[in-house]
């Protein structure tokens, strides 16, 4: 049992008052608004603090499924070397920001033994069974992974991290995504399929296939059962370790910004966990991928922006830092109506 | 008869090649690829130059028209003070961009005689005609207007910016630019009038009647007639203003980022007067009321963030200078598929 801390209802209740107060119509700046009163409650003070230290941590890896994909799985661990590098998206839309970027290798199906040991030090296995035919991890590495997670968060937060973005890189992991979603929340595999990274109609219809196998595959096993289960039959390091980032982020009261489809599952599958940790989490962007859009619904989360991203990486979501930071300076820095002259 | 220059159109062929060598999925970065290709064809290279210097003109004024706002007019001189404080709403997010605020008066309906003489150069009038019972300007009026927003937008870019954003702050803009918009499409006022700063529904049943009244008197007079002539009768020195910033941003080569309601009116006017302008403007945000809604349609723009704003100011365009930069930073920064090990 993960304890989590609840919000601040005073501080929501004050900022909301400060928001009335502030030299504009009511409700005028509409989501800024709303987004302002959370981090005052999520900060139990308004102004809430600022959020200057942004945290990126891309959860590497490759994921079993079969032939889905429009890309080759060497590309999971170049990847690594380009975020390594700083030449991924997403390190080049943090900077935009002032986030920083880490990539972990949780599951990458390659022998990374050239990158450095910060890297390397949580991977669970190279690769993962391909859910379709088999479970995705020996017992004991979905615990393992989503432990994992957890120490990240930690360090994260013990390094000055005022908000948790978690981002996601590997061959097959919005079929992972799509699969955690349909089983979590009883959705059947042409609902929650979408295109990926690019696949054709045909693609798709692979990916439809190997999902609707998943889902077989686990209900009559173990279907109800609980989410370490699951995450041991559909999921994937990455997945069990992003939901233990966003749980620990919750856990000690730190924001988490989720990004888009493989968040949105991951978080679908820690809320089951935490069920309390959805008051942390806020939803960056819209996924162009359908599994995305019934996990947030399913969560209470509106995404902030929708700009069409199909990245992953966390790219969306440290694109909508500058409207937290700007939900904060509204409630800041804004004159009063009491003080117009 | 304005010349406005054309984008560069090898600039964006080559900036799509660019996009497309990317290391990551085709056409994975959605919105920020279309708004990268735009920047490098409007700057004529690739990647685009840095928008570093952001300008935001508010065009205060009140507007003619008859008990519609949930506020009374002395709110507008009111208002032009907490902006040179540096308090509204527009200011505290601009900081957050590193964008300048500049406010006009062009019809507040007061005596300024304080405020700097910068803020007060351009005025044309103290308020408007109210535009339900006779024309908003005297014959001549829209032309000086358009010609001082004109020489506004030639002063900001002397002064180096690379991106201009239209603000707006009035009583009665709203109604203003619902009748502009319904006038220059053929819309019926109940199409076009929502609820502006905030009033109720028997507040819009007012403004429906105004603009209804207000388009009954222009179709019988001059229906048809020129867009100055739409600007004398329905419009007000902040719309010929703004229509005049819009054109000469788009004459000089200079990106323009559109806010919300009103500036999207002033846009549909401005187009009247130089078709080819609409090339050199962006839709910053989606605002809550309806004008704008069509405004963006016939001008082929949708608008890069929706957050529920309804404050006007540019409030909503300059959230959206984040996005242009991170357009910006992908093309410029971002490793290529080639270089992958």
């Amino acid at each position: 049992m993960i304890e989590i801390p609840l919000p601040d209802p005073e501080a929501r209740t004050e900022a909301l008052e400060r928001l009335d107060a502030l030299v504009k119509p009511l409700g005028a700046l509409g989501r800024l608004e709303e987004l302002a009163a959370w981090l005052c409650a999520a900060h139990g003070q308004v102004p809430p603090r600022p959020l200057d230290d942004v945290r990126v941590v891309v959860f590497a890896g490759d994921h079993g499924v079969s032939n889905v994909s429009a890309y080759p799985r060497e590309v999971t661990a170049a990847m690594v070397r380009v975020f390594l590098a700083g030449k991924s998206g997403v390190n080049v839309l943090a900077r935009q920001v002032g986030a920083r970027v880490r990539v972990v290798d949780m599951g990458v199906d390659a022998d990374l033994s050239d990158v450095p040991e910060a890297v390397r030090a949580f991977k669970i296995r190279q690769g993962s069974g391909s859910i379709d035919v088999e479970d995705a991890l020996a017992p004991g590495e979905a615990g393992a992974a989503f432990e994992a997670g957890r120490q990240i968060a930690d360090a994260e937060i013990a390094d000055g991290a005022d908000l948790l973005i978690p981002g996601d890189m590997g061959i097959g992991n919005t079929t992972v995504a799509a699969a955690l979603v349909a089983a979590t929340l009883g959705l059947p595999a042409s609902d929650v399929v979408g295109t990926g990274t690019g696949v054709d109609e045909a693609g798709r219809e692979r990916k439809i296939s190997v999902v609707s196998h998943a889902l077989a595959r686990y209900s009559q096993s173990r279907a109800g059962s609980d989410p370490f289960e699951l995450l041991t039959a559909l999921g994937s390091a990455c997945a069990a370790a992003t939901a233990g980032f966003l749980v620990q982020g919750a856990a000690r009261g730190v924001p988490v910004l989720l990004d888009g489809v493989f968040s949105g599952a991951a978080a679908v599958v820690a809320r089951e966990i935490a069920p309390d940790a959805v008051r942390w989490w806020l939803a960056g962007h819209r996924s162009t991928e359908p599994s995305q859009a019934f996990a947030l619904k399913a969560l209470g989360l509106e995404p902030i922006l929708d700009l069409g991203l199909r990245l992953g990486e966390g790219s969306g979501a440290v694109q909508a830092v500058p409207t937290l930071r700007a939900a904060r300076a509204v409630i800041a820095d804004m004159g009063l109506l009491a003080d117009l002259a």
